[in-house]
């Protein structure tokens, strides 16, 4: 059994996803980063850094945070979604790094300026949409040649769709990106993409 | 032979610094982001990104970006810098994404807003500032309990120490956090560490 702390957030999906994938049996517990929870001492011991997701895994005792780490750690308990050959592996890992790099941080900041900031920051939001859409390119021009981002169905594939999913709530569009917008389909007609998804969402 | 595509940045002076750790022959070749050889075609095909750094593995004809990956790929050939045993090993992982995912952006960031950007903007300086100064705090937490961040010396500290050392560049001061200072003197007393800093600085 693992333990899932997390919340509806991109990041927070990620490990829903892939514990559905695998079929491996879990427990969500709601972290409400709305209401500061990740703050409080009992996730802090989970992570020094306060943020979600982060897991405990019952069957080896080792809790685990940041979610780029935990896909890695669920693809190795199962064997599932991140090949051995060295070729493949680094494949994925490398475009895993890319979300965890760039994708996740500067869809990140987009979505902070369109919605969050207490004041309208025209030159921000211009440099993180530039970002944003230039990432969108590239992962187009990838997915172009290929089915999914980095081969095979992957953890990488993973880690990208929540955040491509948060287009609505960056008001960008993947208009102009059909390879990518293609993908978004193929994912979001898994079983388990919809129920990583849905992660809480009735709570 | 490695060959190693990088520039005089927290990101490329990483994989310099695991390489003279680990004892491996490599040549560098200089792609000057300055002058943006990062979009030429034949980085393209390293990285569809346009990312420095990229390693090119002439004993394994692998190609690999991001500095994640070249970081676990280099462990992972070497037995050096990441442990096999998964508790140890996932404690390297979680800090390495921890220095992908915030340590890297948020810091890159702050540099932006205080050097490059053309206009002064007063939110994002203090927003990244901010940002900066808990993750600090953070890693002075963790550094209290321990001689490096993630338990033995690792690719985890060789990912977020070039970051912290770009410090000055940020404007941002390391007083009030002892244990990461104290961590700062103990990896820039290292050979390999100073080696690896100085990649390209005299090209």
């Amino acid at each position: 059994m693992i333990d899932l702390y997390t919340y509806t957030t991109p990041n927070g999906r990620k490990p829903a996803i892939a514990l559905e994938e695998m079929g491996l049996p879990y427990t969500v517990h709601k972290i409400d980063i709305s209401k500061g929870e990740q703050f409080s001492p009992e996730f802090i011991a989970l992570n020094p850094n306060s943020k979600i997701p982060a897991i405990t895994d019952q069957e080896t005792g080792l809790s685990i945070f940041e979610s780029g780490a935990i896909l890695i750690y669920l693809a190795e308990k199962t064997g599932q979604l991140l090949p051995t050959d060295p070729k493949s592996r680094f494949e994925v890992l490398q475009w895993l790094m890319f979300q965890m790099g760039s994708v996740g941080p500067m869809f990140g900041q987009l979505g902070h300026f369109r919605n969050a900031a207490p004041e309208p920051v025209p030159y921000a939001i211009a440099r993180y949409e530039k970002e944003t859409l230039r990432l969108f390119g590239v992962l187009d021009r990838q997915l172009a040649e290929r089915d999914y981002v980095a081969g095979d169905y992957s953890i990488a594939d993973i880690a990208i769709y929540p955040w491509i999913m948060a287009h609505d709530y960056m008001q960008v569009s993947l208009e102009g990106h059909p390879h990518l917008l293609r993908w978004t389909k193929t994912l979001a007609a898994r079983p388990a993409v919809q129920a990583g998804m849905a992660v809480l969402s009735e709570g």
